[in-house]
């Protein structure tokens, strides 16, 4: 409880400053929560819902999700990927969180261990905690990125899953084709060499938030004992909606078992069922997204400062954070130097990596804007630059 | 999974048969997935919010849930109480099953034994097994009533909650005011025997869907360790969309504590919050609900039928579902029979009861009146009445 709540910590800090100096004056780049509204195709599509009623819109459907959404994800992930997806490969989910819950319930027997790296998304070591899981996490290069040889001493005979984030939150980082693929070679061979499964669980919440015209890796062509867990919450704007996604390589020999397992977890953890009004209007948004444009302004106008200002900070190349190095070695120390400027953000140790700090730019301008001075004078105080 | 299958045993079951005579000649009352449609007021809502979009209205907020809707819902449950319950009292959940989930991840520690009483709601035996509980089940007098001298002997030390369902699925019986006074009394009375603190987890999924001018008996004034889990499923015919909630006493001495716990595993399980748009609208449908004089109908037409036919039910006096004794001691075979005539329910042992079966009478009355000549047809080959 102590790592995911330093997210938490940071916005009871930030609720307090912003009672005694007002929200107007505090710069809060605490929370990954989007400041873009949805896409006018999602209003169009609401609005053709309302004035279209159809019975029976809002009721249960197969735990698996409607078999029209699961049909139109299938066929936008075979448009990416070039691999045929059909809807029996997809599971719609309660988010991307409810779908990492449901396939970590269905993968782990208790003690097993889920391989992870830093800097991560502090809840997932709640999630796997959930359901029996060892977390194990693994230190990464001076570029956020997985080095293969302490991944290849860490694989054991109780590794049931390596779980990764691609962009990541928080460092921005996008995994390379190459890196997956050597990832797919390891996780084969280890396997073979184990006698066992190892799920390549890749949590692609920020795979459509990429920039600089990259083309997105997909675990897919590498590793056929792949899984995605994912959501709109990013690409189409709707967090709050809990809408997202499983799906599982149609080529996976024990494909029908495992898919059989994620409906039954997605039922029996209580999720049931997607929403329902969720699913129809995402249904048709598959190749939609809001501007990522936008974003890369963001992240370049404030990579660009932060720069400039002495902060030693890897350009990211998706997600919408910056993951700085702490002018402090002590990064809580350092968060809360940053907010007697009233600018808010996350100490590195909450993702795994102290000595690091999370920027969220997914806000307006004029928190961008303003939250400049803050990190000047923080910087200036500790001689950066 | 084998008992909770049940239902998706019949589902499975009835897929071939509609595949094979057709949808319209099979009479399916294997499901609790209510034939009505939101009230027109929903629809109100959601028109209105299309017409008023407002940014924000699909991000995160607070993990419980609005403040606004959680006051909503306090305000309504104040009316209907006459005790004060304030938003503080309230988190706002994926569904019923989401609630549940939640409240039993907060309370349960490895082994708590959680008391229940047939017939019970299949998952819940899923639900307590999720979270390291143990369900101990507890046989109930001829009306489906609880004994409390039983009650009173199966609490023991280990005992962390007792679960009750009124309406019951699958019963429809509602328990009286006095029993539930009588509840509250015995589970105060071994929390202080044992030193314990014993909660009573009231599911009112049904709580207004209930008969015959019936007053619904709410479980607060009884007993302060009271926890409600509901949903807007069944009032406002809503189950695909998953919007719920945990309600807790407001005078309950570790509220706090209790409900810090609740929007912690709302999180951290992967809910992350209850749909946005869902409590967007459900805000201003408190005091509204479907027609439940037609589900009134649907039940005294059915009943009146069965009973006369010579099966043996009692009259629910809530929910939407009958559960008959089984003409034939095996419960399973009775209903094979019945699915030889095309009419499709569920064996009571999915529900901990064999020798009884259920009928789900939320289903277009032509479904209903195409079922009695199967149900006719069985009850003459046993020769009831």
């Amino acid at each position: 409880m102590a790592q995911g709540s330093w997210i938490r910590r940071m916005f009871e800090a930030g609720a307090e400053l912003k009672e005694q100096y007002g929200a107007e004056n505090v710069f809060d780049l605490s929370l990954g929560n989007p400041v873009m509204e949805p896409p006018a195709q999602f209003r169009g599509e609401l609005r053709r819902l309302v004035e279209n009623p159809l019975p029976g819109r809002h009721r249960y459907m197969a735990n698996a999700g409607y078999a029209e959404t699961r049909a139109a994800v299938a066929a936008q992930l075979s448009l990416e990927t070039g691999i045929r997806f059909t809807r029996d490969d997809i599971i719609m989910t309660c988010g991307a969180a409810g779908a990492l819950n449901v396939v970590l319930k269905t993968i782990l027997n208790q003690g097993d261990e889920v391989i992870l790296f830093v800097p991560y998304f502090p809840e997932y070591i709640n999630y796997i905690d959930n359901h029996g899981g060892i977390a194990k996490v693994l230190d990464t290069d001076e570029q956020f990125l997985p080095r293969l040889d302490v991944l290849e001493t860490a694989i054991g005979a109780k590794t049931k899953a390596v779980l990764i984030n691609s962009p990541n939150n928080p460092s921005g980082v996008v995994y390379s084709e190459d890196l997956i693929h050597q990832f797919g070679e390891l996780l084969g061979r280890k396997g073979t060499q184990y006698g066992t499964q190892i799920f390549l669980i890749s949590d692609e919440a920020y795979r459509r938030i990429i920039y600089d015209g990259r083309k997105y890796p997909y675990v897919w062509p590498h590793y056929q004992r792949s899984i995605i867990v994912t959501s709109h919450s990013k690409d189409l704007a709707l967090p709050g909606e809990r809408i997202g996604y499983i799906a599982v390589h149609p080529a996976f020999s024990q494909r029908e078992e495992l898919v059989a397992g994620f409906i039954y977890c997605n039922r029996t953890l209580g999720y049931v069922n997607a929403p329902a009004l969720m699913q129809h209007i995402v249904r048709h948004l598959q190749s939609v997204t809001v501007p990522i444009t936008e974003y890369q302004k963001k992240r370049d106008f404030l990579y660009e400062h932060l720069s400039e200002m002495g902060y030693s900070v890897i350009k990211p190349q998706g997600a919408f954070y910056l993951f700085p190095k702490s002018p402090l070695k002590d990064d809580v120390a350092f968060v809360k130097e940053l907010q007697r400027w009233l600018v808010l953000t996350v100490p590195g140790c909450g993702f795994g990596s102290p000595g690091y700090f999370r920027v969220s730019y997914c806000v307006d301008d004029r928190t961008l804007e303003g939250s400049l001075d803050g990190f000047r004078q923080a910087a200036q105080k500790f001689n950066l630059g």
